[in-house]
């Protein structure tokens, strides 16, 4: 028996399961699930996943990125001071000898790097993949510590805005095209609100924590965020308040050329270059035609200590337009902004290459399109089978796997039941159950015949085909259907 | 300055650094790579790996396999005393509080563990998707910390051999698809083995370590297995030249057949039921087609503890045809076999499902894949881009965002330059690189008489067509090359 004192949370909390296990329950193994925080996908999710990041990733090439891979765990040296408040949810790797690693946190760091190592000075490209936060799991609102990423980014010295633009473009192209209900796109600039910073009087050592607080006004009132700066950051309550009449404006393109009236911002050379930049922006997102999506929303600010420019962040503005569909909070679905220092600090020389990119929270986007199906009972069909080879008789086995073989060797997508005997009831009633349009029976009387017999599962109707035959009319079916 | 007892490993490598650095080199920070024995995808090795998955996914499908997905890392008493001597292989997560997690190290036990966990009794699914092992890595010849993995497995209670059958047409499918040259599978039954250790006279607590001394036969000669068996393992010498006369047979069903008569071997009811089993495997590969690639290998052993009855390995057999390319040394590029008594260790009442699978090494098949494009000279097109906006003009910025968000919006894929006054040779230039069929030219005239010049990039021929028709004609032009 180990001293008490040396009992480690785990087998305290063993000592506390025995205690609470009800009477009479035997327990002869754990039941292993998945970690905390994380999910496996069954097959009906993956199909939804699947469609929605075809959808994507389609949208991404067709603007002319390429693909790009990195490892899932980057040096650990790599990921510091790049996270801000954040960083204490990143997942390490256990010292085993070697190098020090973590687990990416975002697809952005690990792109930079990617750029600094290999001298890349001009790229446009894309990345699907994982990502690992250590937070809080409140699965309810689709927070996971595992979830996939799908991030597009141009890196490279152009003239203002043109890349900026397009980002805005994609974003709206994905969300229109997944058919999410109606969507607003927030836009802001990192200049800008270091200038209100500036001009309000807040101390330059201070700006980064009160850009955390600003972050916070999608899920705080103003007065909850007022109180954090004033009484947890030690804020000067007047220096608060100048803060929030710029932070509570929201508008168009209006809004950026009130602003450069703005008698104090006007004097801050940090925010007109913002402003410049912004007014250049909404020109682009005209000719693009997405303009009346797009909002300058001096309350957003993005919690990342990377981005330098401007920042945008998508969000749903009502749930599906159905009314009977449960409502889901989903918050935003898509986000980014420019980032110029970031390569630099990965480059031996501290070389920069600008850059600016947009990461869509697939996550969010899932549990909506999910949530959706449920609600209008769709069927998925998790296979994509088009014959079963059937047989109504006994000792069939045989036949049936000449036969199949055949099909599989045409490209044809098929089953057959793993029993020597099965009942063609049985088979019959599978393929109803999964969605198999096409059925080919052989039995002894096919088989003395010289013919399959080919069913149609939807009209029941069956029609004797030669052998020879068989690939070609199944294919021509499939190429009708 | 710390005591140089208190330095670890890495403030070693820091100093050793300093002293080797030559004299006049200055590192204001180091350059950030990936880490050791991981590797980053360029977009040319993306092209050529979304390839190879594609079809070998479409294999699986057209096997009738529903997708599933399992989180990067598991608790990590799932991975415990799966996998014999490589369990020191597997990456511990740092405990930061919470559960012990592992990285996992296949796809098969996190399917063993889902299957258990949702009381899944039958299901055949396939899983694409990345493992992680703690190896030296050595690159050369493609082994990596971190790589891809693409697992077929039919769990399930059916009749004996058909889906071990079709796991082994999935293999034949798939490595002739790739036109990886001449391949041959390897195949054997964990029960034979058990069945010739047993009449050899291995006692039965050494069966695990001397099935572990003849899976490495592919790597060594029998004289130094031998020598490992009898000097490191502590088996008699008379005992292993008697395993040595079984493990140096292979040959086709008539080996199988020899087997059963063999005087001692035909004693042991395991392998009996092994050589049973074996038989009737054959008689199945026979009616797929596929005999000739299968080979009876009693030298076959796998490392994984899991594995319960019949087991393989395709192996390739030459480098690929051509003379003039350098040999690359590949080893196997798919295993698997099957694995009866792994989900009733993740279920709490001990439950099985019977299981049997493949893995494809598909990381080997890139490495041979890349090196054939290499010696070829093939070149990979990195984007998918169809048409580029392009101007002779100054000032025409506006009229190319407005012309390319009409061709995006329609579905094509369209790229310009960043530029608000690019050198219309440089676009043209940036065509012919990339490799994107059309260009669409807008300038002054162009505008004034309503029309848009199209360019073939191959033929340089031009023509005028109207903006209205544009898109239409894009469309064609497209879909007839």
């Amino acid at each position: 028996m180990p001293q008490l004192g040396l009992l480690h949370g785990r087998a305290w909390a063993v000592l506390f399961g025995q205690l609470r296990r009800p009477p009479g329950a035997v327990c002869i193994r754990a039941v292993h699930s998945h970690s905390q925080g994380t999910r496996d996908l069954s097959p009906q999710q993956m199909v939804v996943r699947e469609k929605i990041l075809d959808m994507v990733v389609s949208c991404f090439k067709r603007h002319g990125a390429k693909g790009l891979d990195t490892p899932a765990f980057e040096l650990k040296e790599t990921l510091t001071e790049k996270y801000g408040e954040d960083s204490g949810l990143i997942y390490d790797l256990k010292d085993q000898g070697g190098e020090l690693l973590s687990l990416r946190y975002d697809l952005t760091v690990p792109f930079a790097r990617y750029l600094a190592m290999n001298k890349v000075k001009k790229m446009k490209r894309y990345h699907v993949g994982k990502v690992w936060r250590r937070e809080s799991p409140t699965i309810a609102q689709g927070r996971y510590r595992e979830f996939c990423q799908c991030d597009f980014d141009i890196a490279g010295q152009f003239d203002p805005m043109i890349p900026d633009a397009e980002c805005l473009k994609i974003m709206c192209e994905i969300l229109s095209g997944l058919q999410l209900g109606d969507f607003l796109i927030k836009v802001n600039d990192r200049r800008i609100l270091d200038g209100i910073f500036a001009v309000c009087g807040v101390p330059e050592s201070k700006f980064h924590a009160i850009c955390s607080s600003v972050d916070k006004l999608d899920k705080m009132s103003w007065k909850d965020v007022r109180h954090e700066m004033v009484a947890k950051k030690g804020l000067a309550a007047e220096i608060a308040d100048r803060i929030g009449d710029y932070v509570q404006c929201h508008g168009g393109v209006s809004l950026v050329k009130q602003m450069f009236q703005d008698p104090r911002l006007s004097q801050n050379k940090q925010a007109l270059e913002g402003l410049g930049d912004l007014k250049l922006l909404f020109e682009y997102l005209t000719l693009f035609g997405i303009a009346e999506k797009i909002s300058f929303d001096l309350s957003l600010a993005r919690g990342l200590d990377y981005y330098t420019g401007v920042i945008y962040e998508a969000v749903l503005l009502q749930t599906p337009a159905h009314a009977e569909e449960e409502p889901l909070n989903v918050g935003s679905v898509a986000a980014g902004g420019r980032y110029d220092g970031l390569v630099g600090m990965f480059d031996p020389k501290g070389h920069n290459v600008p850059c600016v990119g947009l990461s869509i929270g697939v996550e969010r986007i899932f549990s909506i399109v999910e949530q959706r199906m449920k609600t209008f009972g769709e069927k998925i069909r998790t296979t994509e089978t088009q014959v079963f080879v059937a047989t109504p008789q006994k000792n069939f086995l045989q036949e049936r796997l000449k036969l199949i073989a055949e099909l599989w060797d045409a490209g044809i997508k098929a089953e057959l039941m793993y029993k020597n005997n099965p009942k063609l009831l049985t088979q019959l009633h599978y393929c109803e159950n999964m969605g198999i349009p096409l059925v080919v029976i052989i039995g002894e009387q096919e088989l003395k015949e010289g013919v399959i017999k080919l069913r149609s599962v939807a009209s029941r109707e069956e029609v004797a085909i030669t052998r020879e035959n068989l690939v070609a009319e199944i294919q021509k079916r499939l190429s009708e259907s």
